[in-house]
């Protein structure tokens, strides 16, 4: 692959000079930003995140904040999802749908009051979409970007360092709930959440002057626990079942296509956007959907769709793919038309590299 | 620099292929998309655009389709420039802006028929805006992003190339006007326009299967011409005045700092969003505008904000810079206070190897 080109315009992170200093190998672009992709090898990153602590920049999960009167009616219209039972130190995974019930992202929502929301967005300019929404509704809503940077820490042994900084209360924070905690004097939302399986927290470092500060402490406080610098994993998070916007899953796609209908809400009287495409789609049932797939043999890397055929006819599309040390396969996942997404169906996946032979599996590898 | 790691996510172009085999040495990311940033040096490309002619990748500019009975009305809502001239054939450079003035794209508007317009945008997810403003209105238009990927011909020799392959007509297109041209029996808007100040066309490449064979066309018709691949040229553009979205400008930015004040029509009664906002800013005029600046030294790569300093106060921010080898200095570009915007003043430009002596030239390089 070729090299990145430096501008201001692909931004760096409050993170990013711990990110060099700890030897990052590699970076893809999300949300205009920086995202670290490897630092020894995508399967060393792998064993050690299984079994020690790493920290994340994942500062690219860019903030959409709103605020004001109508800020809880702004966020209901903006996801099918019921939040009526939503409370402030909640964190709601929404999935967010354009008027055809297209995928526009699948941010987290994080209500800070009943007045104030921030959207923890996936790869797309969404600020967009809800200034737009805002704004063609005149709804009495401030809707920006706040400097407010996620670090993630992730591992079996993340509460334990979370603990050293911030205290032992931290152990208590239930998943995709969220505390205020203290850093430096500065208070910051501390989550449990993050894009691994492995457990862990996301700190919503508030203002990038505290970002490098809290990397090293983190650092120095785990030092006896193997604590490294890290990224989301590409093997794990494929195990996982985790499913990546833009990857897995764009703008053609509704919610049920990506095995996303629980968070459908349709039924009930919220009025979000895209809601009559999706009670229609509620009814029929998708045609397609993401299934996990094993693939057998040396693949090359997934950086387009791979088709997948069955009997000269194209049946799916592989959308994400990665060799695992511990399943000893090709793990992936892809769009399959309902004709074969049964569990143990086999079919041809078409790479740039040639043909491999896949196979639909009951489960993630998790 | 980093290597970007391959994801389907960051998506390849109907070109990639062709500029892999011209051996692309660095891409950056925008639109979600590849583009090329260098093939042999970004000084060799820059002698070369300017004394032969490139076929450059720019399939990142996606275009937002707006269609239907409302589509003139939404593309006037867009932009504050006054488009009631506009007729079909024509393109028009449109700053976009939200509620408050500030810029959220500098797109060139391709009017296709009264009722049908592409905007072909730089980086930032455009169509989210114009999706949300279309809903809130309620406005009679689809909006889709159509399988179209434009290929830029830039250089001196851009009219005797493309007359090889499209006819001697292309030579008579007026700058920023459009025609329609054949190739393999598809219709293809061919507009006299690019990212350069050499001249050239960029081709609206109407489906992904017709982009090799054009590429293939291009270079075969070209070989006696010194054809190469190419792309946009850090050091020309920034000689040239040419404004990046993202580096020059954000949506802290309103046009009237990026010196696009003549492209904003307020006082007539065009009712664009922004425009309450953009007349104040009409009235006061802006604080701080973009400026040429030469800065001498040895420079790192512009990949953040470099702060201008005068007597210990921030008057300003460096936003590209690179060195010329045409002009023997550095030149570059950025935000400057009033209080020292006028050709000749100096200060220091600070970056992350040092400060530098910099001065605010009269005109840009070309």
């Amino acid at each position: 692959m070729a090299n990145i080109f430096p501008s201001r315009r692909v931004r760096r992170t409050p993170f990013t000079e711990g990110v060099e200093a700890a030897g990052v190998k590699g970076y893809t672009v999300y949300n205009h930003m920086l995202l670290p992709t490897v630092f020894r090898s995508v399967e060393e990153d792998y064993h050690h995140l299984k079994s020690a602590v790493q920290v994340w920049d994942v500062s690219v999960e860019r903030q959409v904040e709103v605020r004001g009167p109508d800020a809880g009616r702004l966020i209901q219209m903006l996801t099918p999802r019921d939040l009526r039972g939503m409370l402030p130190g909640m964190c709601y995974y929404v999935p967010m749908v354009d008027e055809t019930g297209g995928m526009l992202n699948d941010p987290v929502a994080v209500k800070l009051a009943e007045d104030r929301y921030w959207i923890s967005i996936a790869d797309s300019d969404l600020l967009f979409w809800v200034k737009g929404i805002a704004y063609g509704y005149r709804l009495d809503v401030l809707v920006d970007e706040p400097d407010v940077s996620p670090l993630a820490v992730q591992g079996p042994k993340a509460d334990d360092l979370m603990a050293r900084v911030f205290g032992d209360s931290v152990r208590d924070i239930r998943f995709f709930r969220f505390g205020m905690y203290d850093f430096n004097g500065v208070s910051m939302a501390v989550a449990r959440s993050g894009y691994s399986k492995q457990g862990g927290f996301e700190i919503y470092v508030d203002g990038t002057e505290n970002g490098m500060p809290l990397w090293n402490t983190l650092f120095e406080a785990g030092k006896d626990l193997d604590v490294h610098a890290g990224c989301p994993n590409l093997i794990e998070r494929i195990e996982g079942g985790l499913l990546s916007y833009g990857n897995d899953m764009t703008d053609e796609n509704t919610p049920h296509e990506c095995g996303l209908g629980r968070f459908c809400s349709t039924q009930t009287a919220i009025g979000c956007v895209g809601r009559d495409a999706l009670l229609r789609v509620a009814k029929e049932g998708p045609v397609k959907q993401i299934r996990p797939i094993s693939i057998e043999g040396d693949l090359p890397p997934c950086d387009r769709e791979w088709p997948i055929i069955a009997k000269d006819k194209r049946v799916g599309t592989v959308t994400s793919s990665a060799k695992s040390p511990d399943f000893k396969t090709n793990v992936a996942m892809g769009m399959v038309r309902m004709t074969h997404w049964d569990a143990g169906t086999q079919f041809t996946v078409k790479t740039q590299a040639g043909d491999f032979a896949g196979t639909v599996e009951e489960n993630f590898w998790i």
